[in-house]
């Protein structure tokens, strides 16, 4: 639903809460979050905005755009270990939890005695998955020493990099519009007459190199390239071009040898001839 | 409430499930689980048991004693990191879900997809939290390297040793019948005249030893000792024992100086002499 369908389903109606999710891995979309945010006010709504895997790839201010609850992952971007979801609410969401009259169906989601878990009572409310916490503060400390603006444009310019030796290679990107492209997970149209399971097979046999498939009616008809946190790294890029190239040769693909690793090779000494502030 | 306690309320009403705690950490109660097992037949229901804290330290035998749904943590006795449950159903549990009318509340809750996940078909669920899988399968290795009938007989031993000294200290255990004694929590009754808080605040701020106090209405009226899993040791013991003596007596206790590690050690001597399996 794009925030026009929001507009109308939701008119005349009593709408508690839009949700969007922010980074859509299963396409590769990235949804731009301010339209559903004015959609979400004039129904009086509150936003909700999963950033699992867009947070630490792609800018999120949850306070400038005003989003009410937000919630991430820590095994996308962040690059700590997977078992938690990192969660905000501001105090219009606290007062809307506090005033319901009905009980949350479940334990586990009621924040309520979490608020007083992690107020000034300290009131026990389970045992926490200490190493996770452990992970996360050292996987956020690495976070901050890059800075989380240089993350972004990291993840920027390598998926930049990649959609140049992908292009190169004569292959289709998933998304068409720049703006909807999430910077973290690239979709890529296989090509046709070219087995993309078996690809994928050999990326991971070959080079134990992953890559996603499509899911669901997207089943056979996307790749999904992961370029998350730790993994965003020029040599990542390099390698992926490199055996997709082999890959889709060895299935009789018709494609200018070297093209990709070449292309990914010359936007990064062009790009780098450019200091970073100034590319725009 | 009792087993009698359930099976009058449940008289002449549609009862689904009964729910047990085996081993009740914030009293340190070990419930047998049959007499619930026989009321739940009675009434036609399900038989949930949580093991959490229970579980490796105690004889949980799932089949045996037709537990229909029993789960447990992986942080106590088990010895692995917190943050997953382990959870079996039965056959009939399966069925029950199934046929349900109304959905799950929570997807996060709901087995059914789970059941796609861990069955044939490997349906993708969600990121499981890796590390924590390899501790957890790391510490059952242990558990097995020992045997499940030689950790539950470590820790009858080690809580019996205990409790030779608490006695020898002139202290009351808060469970009187012994066979209402979990194995891996033993409750104390902390003596009259003394500041049970800076007994426990002296414990960790001098020895490192962190013991639980009283929950809810129970608070200033327990202590609360594990020796679960890995902790189940000898040393610990000792430890505890002597450091609980300095801790009284510096609040002007009167005990029998060196009573309690001296008992512990008794115990230990005497009990090492006559093989394991001879034990009573």
């Amino acid at each position: 639903m794009d925030p026009e369908d929001v507009r109308r389903a939701g008119q005349g109606r009593n709408i508690k809460l839009v949700g969007l999710v922010h980074g859509e891995t299963s396409t590769s979309v990235l949804t731009q979050i301010e339209p559903f945010r004015r959609v979400a006010d004039e129904l009086g709504a509150l936003l909700v905005v999963d950033t699992v895997a867009s947070l630490v790839g792609s800018p999120v201010d949850v306070d400038r755009e005003r989003i009410d609850i937000c919630f991430s992952g820590t095994q996308k971007a962040i690059s700590a270990p997977p078992g938690m979801a990192p969660i905000t609410v501001n105090a219009r969401v606290e007062e809307v939890i506090r005033a319901r009259k009905t009980k949350v169906a479940s334990w586990y989601f009621d924040l309520t005695p979490i608020m007083t878990y992690w107020g000034k009572d300290r009131t026990y409310h389970h045992t926490p998955p200490i190493p996770l916490v452990f992970g996360l503060r050292e996987a956020l400390r690495i976070v901050l020493e890059e800075g989380l603006k240089a993350s972004w444009e990291r993840h920027r310019q390598n998926q930049l990099a990649l959609i140049a030796g992908i292009q190169a290679l004569g292959l289709e990107l998933f998304v068409a519009n720049p703006a909807e492209r999430m910077t973290t997970v690239t979709g890529i149209v296989p090509p046709a007459g070219v087995d993309e399971h078996r690809v994928r097979r050999q990326l991971l046999d070959e080079f134990s190199v992953e890559i996603g498939g499509g899911i669901g009616t997207l089943k056979g008809k996307l790749w999904r390239v992961g370029l998350m946190g730790c993994s965003s790294q020029k040599r990542y890029v390099l390698l992926f071009l490199a055996a997709l190239e082999k890959a889709l040769t060895d299935q009789n693909f018709r494609l200018s040898p070297g093209a990709g690793v070449t292309a990914v090779s010359r936007y990064y000494s062009q790009t780098e001839a450019v200091p970073v502030a100034q590319q725009k």
